[in-house]
Formats: structure tokens, sequence, C-alpha cells
């Protein structure tokens, strides 16, 4: 079970490296709702994945907050914003020419749903900046895979007033578990046959016996998948979107006392969130987008864990490894 | 002369309400220049002139820098950018927005060079924001006067390579000292008379003599005078524009081993910016628009005062109060 801690060990990246794992980790950089508060700073996750981050959302002050965490801005290859309300993507601007000042070169895409080419459009032109990188917008809808070799990203259409989209990274099937009493066994000679078995490849012994992978490899293992519902009410396809994830981070901007603002709003409430996740069977809970009027949020927590008890609330900066399935 | 301290106290601010005088506070919000640092946001300077809030640049993440200081946004009439750098604007839209999710119903005035109605229009239409309450734009040039009742804002033409105003706030001159011995010789009754006179009316005594205000007060007492550079080469008419000021606040973001690099993006060195201070003999400097570069100030001022010694490097939050004139 993920533990609540607040760590970056750079060791452990190297050992995943070399145990030719990707390590996946997901940092919260900005954890608030509606506008910043001394505590948290508006909607911003970063998934790192291996050496690549994937940001989602950037609210305003993004930028900062990547300076005051153990990441790097210019590792962002992809964002993808939820919609287009404030606190969700006026960190845009200044990350975009921050990365300019900083030389960067490769392409930047952005995600996002109907508008976000006007938006793109718009906050790459305020002001005398000019990009001289190339920044590319892509439209996505509901139901809508974006395929990226090793994962891919799910999209969900939910239900906050404007056009709003949820977000599932789902990492393909990585390969068995190699069975090398049953490969030494079979006579294969330890060394560089082992590691042409586990990519996948059939090789042939002195002998002429051919031996396929799958004579020495387990089933395969499933994926990891981490799912951000974005700013929402609590809906219905949500369950099976999410359903099974290692993660769900849902929004919970207020506690269920101000039912009727969350619903006027087209917030959810944290018990909302936790009854999703319940539904969804996920393994933890992150709930998010705490309204600034919270300064702690000790009893939203407990809240939730009425629902449903695998669940965190996280503060900026908190990070967390999401293990390998077995 | 100003000590470097970082402070805030509201029985001063009512003591001066109480004495009839206006405090005068400066407050540093952002003292980085091109993208904010850990230590440093972008630039931002709250002058808090009684209970009104004057802002002077507004870098992204100014509204999070408000909730960490003492002040309030929502306290704040006008703006003045200097120009259209993103360091320089792109806490905009964000301020705005969050003023209007905290229910303000009052105008706000933006002020800036050529540019600013399009950038005030871009800023305020991004995603699917709609102001509520009126905000305004000015255009201001070099010369420019504009008057707002008991202090002027005056404007000087900078070089930034794109169009770029320097600003001076200048209060208008106070009433003189009241000469109570002087009020008592001529039997004017300790009371409301003392208060009539002091605020600049004639009065008249019970025995028909008129009593004219000069009659009882000292002469009229110089204004306090606080002048911003935003970003800028170092110009001859900063000299006079900044003349006998109580506050220059000033542009250094490099020292001079870097003075290559400061002319070609149009800045200042710490060591130019200390020479205007000199031959402006003002009061005191604040240097600000620190590059990212420096972590530590303490060089960048040993090499100032090399050339004018009463000078401050401030950090986010440092708040002064600028004494009155006797």
């Amino acid at each position: 079970m993920l533990e609540p801690k607040n760590y970056h060990n750079p060791f452990t990246f190297y050992l995943y490296v070399a145990m030719n794992m990707t390590q996946l980790q997901l940092i919260f950089l900005g954890t608030g709702g509606s506008w910043p508060s001394v505590k948290r700073n508006v909607s911003s996750i970063a998934i790192k994945r291996g050496s690549e981050i994937l940001l989602f959302d950037c609210g305003e002050g993004t930028q900062r907050q990547f300076q005051k965490s153990h990441l790097s801005y210019m590792q962002i290859k992809n964002i993808f914003i939820t919609h287009y309300h404030g606190d969700h993507f006026l960190g845009l601007p200044g990350l975009i020419q921050t990365m300019q000042l900083n030389d960067r070169n490769i392409p930047l895409h952005i995600y996002g749903p109907e508008g976000i080419h006007d938006l793109v459009n718009d906050v790459v032109s305020l002001g005398y900046f000019k990009p001289t990188y190339e920044i590319l917008s892509h439209e996505v809808a509901d139901s809508d895979i974006v395929d990226f070799k090793e994962f891919e990203i799910h999209v969900l259409k939910v239900s906050h007033g404007v056009p709003s989209l949820a977000y599932s990274l789902v990492e393909k099937e990585r390969p068995g578990k190699f069975n090398k009493p049953k490969a030494l066994e079979l006579n294969i000679p330890e060394g560089p046959l082992f590691s042409k078995l586990q990519k996948g490849h059939t090789i042939k012994l002195k002998d002429g016996t051919e031996i396929h992978p799958e004579m020495v490899m387990g089933p395969k293992r499933p994926g990891r998948k981490i799912v951000y519902s974005g700013d929402t009410r609590p809906v219905e396809t949500m369950i099976e979107f999410a359903k099974h994830a290692d993660v769900l981070i849902h929004e919970g901007t207020f506690d269920s006392s101000l039912n009727d603002i969350s619903y006027q709003y087209g917030h959810s409430t944290v018990e909302e969130a936790a009854i999703i996740a319940k539904n969804a069977e996920v393994k933890m809970l992150f709930i998010t987008h705490i309204s600034p009027r919270y300064y702690e949020s000790e009893d939203l927590k407990k809240e939730a864990e009425k629902k449903f008890n695998k669940v965190i609330i996280p503060k900026d900066f908190d990070t967390f490894t999401i293990p390998l399935k077995k």
C-alpha cells in the first residue's frame, strides 16, 4: 500500500534504471482549488515516468512550484489541461516563456478539450512573447486514447459546466517474470541469451534447438494506472474509467456541509470522491483541489474515510512512488 | 535613515491615522528578474499609502505573494505596469480573476505604456473568464502626470528594447506645522478653531478679528517621493526624474562582470544603478530585479556600495515605512 510520504531518492531512480524498470512518481505541485492560499498552490500534478514528466493542469505559479521541488520543468514533454478555468491553466504562459529563456528547443505538446487551439494561441501571444520552439496543441474528447508507445492516455468527459475532461495514464503490459530455473533446465547458457529472451526474441542454442520466449517467461504483467478527475461533479462513468486504478486523484473541493455550493459550482465533496473511489475499487484515493477555506485537511480526511479508507489528502510537494505490479 | 527591516505593525498604522498623517509603506513582493527562483518571485512592488494599495508590476504569482504578506489584494485600486515582458505582468489574469471570486465590485485601473488596452483586453479574456467588475486600462507616456488628489504619478520613458516606463509617486505638499504659542498669543481659544486653521480655513474670533491660516501655520512641508525604474539600461533622464527622491527602486539585474549581457538584454548592473542613485542624490537606493543566477546578494550589495553607500537589496516581503518629511 502507498504510504503518504514526501521524499526524493535519486538512488531509487537509478536502481529502477539498472533493473530495467520504469519508476513512476506522482508529485503534487498544487493541491488547492479556485485560488492559491499560503499552504496550497492552484492545480498542478506532475507524473514522472522514467526521465519524462507529464504535467496535468498548470495553475498560476506552477513554474515556481517546479523550482521548489526536485523536478525540472525542462523534462516536461506533454501537458494535459482538464478545462479552461484560470486556476488550471494560468501557469502556462510563464512556464512556456521560462522554458524558452532556458533554451528549450524540443517541441512541447499541450492537450485539452475543445478550445485548446485558441487557448494555446492566446497564452503564447501575450505581451511581446514569440515562441522560438514548437508548441503543439491537441484537442481530445471523450473516449479518446492517445498512444505514447509505453503507455496510453485515456480521456473521459466529466461534468463541470464548461467542457472538462478527466485523464487516465494506463501503462501497457510489461513482460512476465523470467523463469531462470526453467531456462537452465533447457540448457540455455547464462548470459546475453537470457536478455534476448526477456526482450521477446526467439533464440537458437548451439545444438540447433529453438527457444521461444513464452517457454521461459511467465504471463505478461499489467501496467500501472493513474486517473485524474480534474474538476467535476461525481459522475457514474468515472467508476468504470477508474476501475481498479492504482491511484485515483479525484477533486474534493468541499466537505458535505457545503453540498449545495459544491453542486452549484460543479464540484465534488470529499465524501462523493470517496464513494467514487470505493465503487471503482481503486487501490488508493488522493483528494485534491481543496477549497482555500480549509486551512487544515484532517476533518476532510475523516469525512472521506467513512466511505473509503484508503485515502490521502496530499499537501503541495508530496511525492509518491507507484510500485510495479507483480 | 531607512533601516532594512521586515515588519508589520498595525499599531503604527492606527497611530498615523490618529495623528492625521498618512503612512507610506513599501512592500517588495517579487524581487527577482526574468523568471522566479526559490528565493525570489518575479517583479511586483506594493506601495501602501494609508489604506490604499498601488501595485507596480504584477509578475506571475503576485496574488500568492499577497496571501503570504500582511496585505490584502482587495485594497488595490491602481496597477502600474512598466512593460510587457512576462515577468512583469503575467500575474494580472490570476489576480483579476481572484478579485472577482472574492466579490470585487469596485473598478480596477491598470496603467501602462502603449499597448495597454490590447494587453488588458487579452488578460481578461483568457479561457472562460468574463469580468463582472470594471477593469479600466489607461495608456500613459513619457512626461505624463496622473493626478490622484493627494499624490501624483509621474511617468518617464526608459530604455529596454520594448516600450518601457519608469514611475514616480510624488506626494503633494502637506500643511506646515501649527504654531500653537503664536495662536495662543493671538487669543485664539484652544479647540475646534485650531483644527479649522490647520485645515486651511480663515476664522473669525468673537471680537471680530479675522485670522488667516498663514498667520499660525509654518511653511508647507514637501511630500515623499518614491521612484521605480522598471527594467532599463541606465538613462541620463533618470537622474532628474529621481532627483532627491526618498526612495529610488532601480533594477540591477547583473553584476558588472556581466556588463555585456546586461547591455545586450537592456538591463542595468548594480554598479550602474548605484551611479544613477548617487547622481540623483536620493536618500535610499533599493536594487531589485536580481537575476536568478545570484543565490545570495551580498556581493552585489558590496559592488553597489562602492558607488553609493545607502543601498539595500531587498528580499521578497521586506517592508519599509517611508518617514514623513519635517
